[in-house]
C-alpha cells in the first residue's frame, strides 16, 4: 500500500495520475459539490451526452453542477446540454473534464483551469493530465463509463428518462447506432438497460441515424458521383470543394462523419476525403482505412498523423494539386504500380 | 383448464391454434426428433438465421435437423445455413415454420407439407396455420424468439459462437442494425448475450451494414443529385431509369431498399421512388411516409396500393410522362396549392 501512495505521488508530479477504480471515483464524487463538467472541442454526442446525464444525476441527488459553454455545440445537441451550462458568475469547487484525452482538446473558456480534478474519459490516449483519472479505455463511449459509474454511486434509480436520453445519445452515437468496430457487449448492455431506464430509441434512432437533411443528400449525391477509385478500387478518393458545399447550402452538421463514407464502398480498403479550406489556405485530408492499411502510415508521408484507421493532415496545397500525389503515395504503399 | 382444453381444441378446428408458452414449446422441441424447418420466401437474415441456430442449437444437443432448400436465398446468407439444407432423401417427423406469418409465404418446396407442427414466429400477423404456435408479436425479431426459447430449452451453453452468430445476423438485420422503429431494450439485451457468447458484432455489421458496392455507391450518387423536393420539400421524388442502372452497372441486389432513401431526407413526409422498367413496359412507383400521410392513398389514385407507411404500383406511362402527374396528386393531397 506504501509502494503504491508512493508511486501514485511520483505520477502525480510527471502528470501521470494513477487510474480511480469505479467505486473510488463514485466515492470522490459523493464527497464534493460545486462542480464544472468541461466538453471537448468539436463536441459530439459522446462528450456532450455524457456531460448531461452526469450533471442531471448529480443535481438529481442535490448537487450543484453545471457544464460550461462549448461554442462549438451544435444545434442537434444544444436541447440535452443547454439547460446545465454555467453562468456567468458560477465559481466552481472542482472541475472535471468529461470524454476529454488531453488538455489541447479544452475549448477556450475551459483553459484557465490550470488544475482539473477529474478526468471521465475511455480514449486510450488519455495523458491523465488531471489530478485523478477514470478511464475505461476498453469502452466503446464515454457514455458506459459514465453509466456505470452513476449506478455504482446511486443505482439505477438516479437514472431519470431524460439522462438515460443523455447517456443512450453518447453511447449510440459514438458506436454509428452500433455499427462501429467498438461494439460489443458492454455497449449492447447499456444500450439494453438505458432503454428500458426511459430512452426512447425508436425516436433518437430516427433523428440521429435514420435521417439526413437535403444539404448532406445533395453533397452525398455529389461525392459518390464524383468519387475515383484508384489502386485497382482498393482505394476511394473524394474531394469535397466550397463551392460544392455552398451549391448544397451545407454547413459543419451536414459534413458530420462524411470522411468515413469512401472507405465504405465494398472492396475499398483505404478512403480519403480531400476538402478544400476557406481562403486559399490549402486543403484537409481525412484517412480512414480498414486492418492492414495504416492511415497513419499514409498522413505521415504528409506532415500528419493520427492512428492506424483514421488519421488526417492538412496541406497548402490546392485539392488539385493534391490529389495525385495522394493518389501516387497510395499506389506506392497499397504495392500497385502507378500507370 | 379443462375449458382452456375444450378452446383449444376448437381453435385447432379452426386454423387458430393456441400460443405455447416459452416453457410448453421448450418441452414440446426435447421431446421430438427429425425435424425439418421451413423458411419464408425472399429469405431475409431473421428467418435464415434464426432456422440455422435452431437447427445449430438442436444437432449440438444430438437430434437431426435440417433446413428445407429454399432456392431464393442470397449469397450473403449462404454460408450461415447451406451447412444445415435437407438432403433429397430426409423424411422428417416435425415440421416447424421459422419467421414466417402464413401458408402463403412458404416457398415452394414447402408447400407439399400439409400439417406444419410447429409455428416459431414474431410476426402478429401469424395466421396461427400451425398445430402449435410460439409467436411473440412484441419482438422486434424472430431470433429474439429463438434465443429466448433456446437458453430455456438448454441455457446458454447451448449457443455456440456460430449459433450466436447466426441470432446476430437475425436480430441486427430484422431492426435495421438497432436503427429501425422496432429497436428496443430486449434487441439490445439479445445482441449484448450474443456478442458476449462469442457473435463478432464488428466483423458482422462491416459486412451487413457498413459496406456498399461501388454500384449502389453510384445510383446513390446520381439519385441524390437528381431528387426533387415537391410540395415545399414535404415530398421527395426520385427517378431510376434504366440508363442509371446500366452505367452504375448495378443488379438488383444493389438496389435493396433504394425506396427508403426519399423519405430519409430531413423534413420530407412522403417519398417517391419511380423506376423505368424494361422493354418500355413503362415504371414502377414506391411510395414511402411518416406518419400523417397515406401511401396507400397516394398509390390507390394510379390503380396500387398497400399500406398506409409504405404502398406501390406499376404505370404504363414512362418515366418523364408519370412524375408530372405524381407530383399533382401529392400537392393535391399534401394540401399544397400547385404552382
Amino acid at each position: 500500500m506504501a509502494m503504491q501512495d508512493k508511486d501514485k505521488n511520483n505520477d502525480k508530479q510527471t502528470g501521470q495520475s494513477q487510474n480511480m477504480t469505479e467505486q473510488e471515483c463514485a466515492a470522490w464524487l459523493l464527497q464534493r459539490d460545486n462542480l464544472l463538467l468541461i466538453t471537448h472541442r468539436r463536441p459530439d454526442g459522446d462528450t456532450l451526452g455524457s456531460a448531461a446525464a452526469l450533471a442531471g444525476a448529480l443535481r438529481g441527488i442535490g448537487k450543484t453542477v453545471f457544464v460550461i459553454k462549448n461554442p462549438e455545440t451544435t444545434p442537434r445537441y444544444m436541447p440535452i446540454i443547454e439547460k446545465f451550462h454555467a453562468p456567468e458568475d458560477f465559481t466552481p469547487d472542482y472541475i472535471i473534464a468529461v470524454d476529454t484525452a488531453t488538455r489541447d482538446l479544452f475549448p477556450d473558456a475551459a483553459k484557465a483551469y490550470e488544475k482539473i480534478d477529474l478526468a471521465i474519459d475511455h480514449h486510450p490516449s488519455n495523458t491523465h493530465y488531471a489530478e485523478n483519472t477514470r478511464c475505461e479505455p476498453e469502452r466503446a463511449s464515454c457514455g458506459e463509463v459514465v453509466f456505470s459509474l452513476l449506478t455504482q454511486l446511486g443505482g439505477e434509480k438516479i437514472i431519470t428518462p431524460e439522462t438515460a436520453t443523455a447517456l443512450y445519445i453518447a453511447v449510440s452515437t459514438d458506436t454509428g447506432c452500433f455499427s462501429y468496430e467498438n461494439t460489443d457487449s458492454n455497449a449492447f448492455h447499456t444500450a439494453a438497460r438505458l432503454t428500458a431506464l426511459g430512452a426512447d430509441a425508436a425516436r433518437l434512432n430516427r433523428v440521429l441515424f435514420r435521417s439526413k437533411t437535403r444539404a448532406r443528400a445533395e453533397i452525398e449525391g455529389m461525392l459518390y458521383s464524383d468519387m475515383r477509385f484508384p489502386c485497382n478500387g482498393q482505394a476511394a478518393v473524394a474531394v469535397i470543394t466550397l463551392d460544392m458545399t455552398t451549391r448544397a447550402g451545407a454547413d459543419e452538421d451536414d459534413m458530420e462523419n462524411i470522411a468515413a463514407l469512401p472507405a465504405s464502398i465494398e472492396g475499398v480498403l483505404v478512403g480519403v476525403t480531400v476538402r478544400e479550406l476557406r481562403d486559399n489556405r490549402g486543403s484537409k485530408v481525412s484517412v480512414r482505412s480498414l486492418p492492414g492499411v495504416d492511415s497513419n502510415k499514409i498522413c505521415a508521408r504528409f506532415g500528419g498523423g493520427g492512428h492506424a484507421a483514421a488519421a488526417g493532415f492538412t496541406s497548402k496545397l490546392s485539392v488539385n494539386e493534391l490529389v495525385p500525389q495522394v493518389i501516387s503515395v497510395l499506389d506506392e504503399l497499397l504495392g500497385v504500380t502507378a500507370p
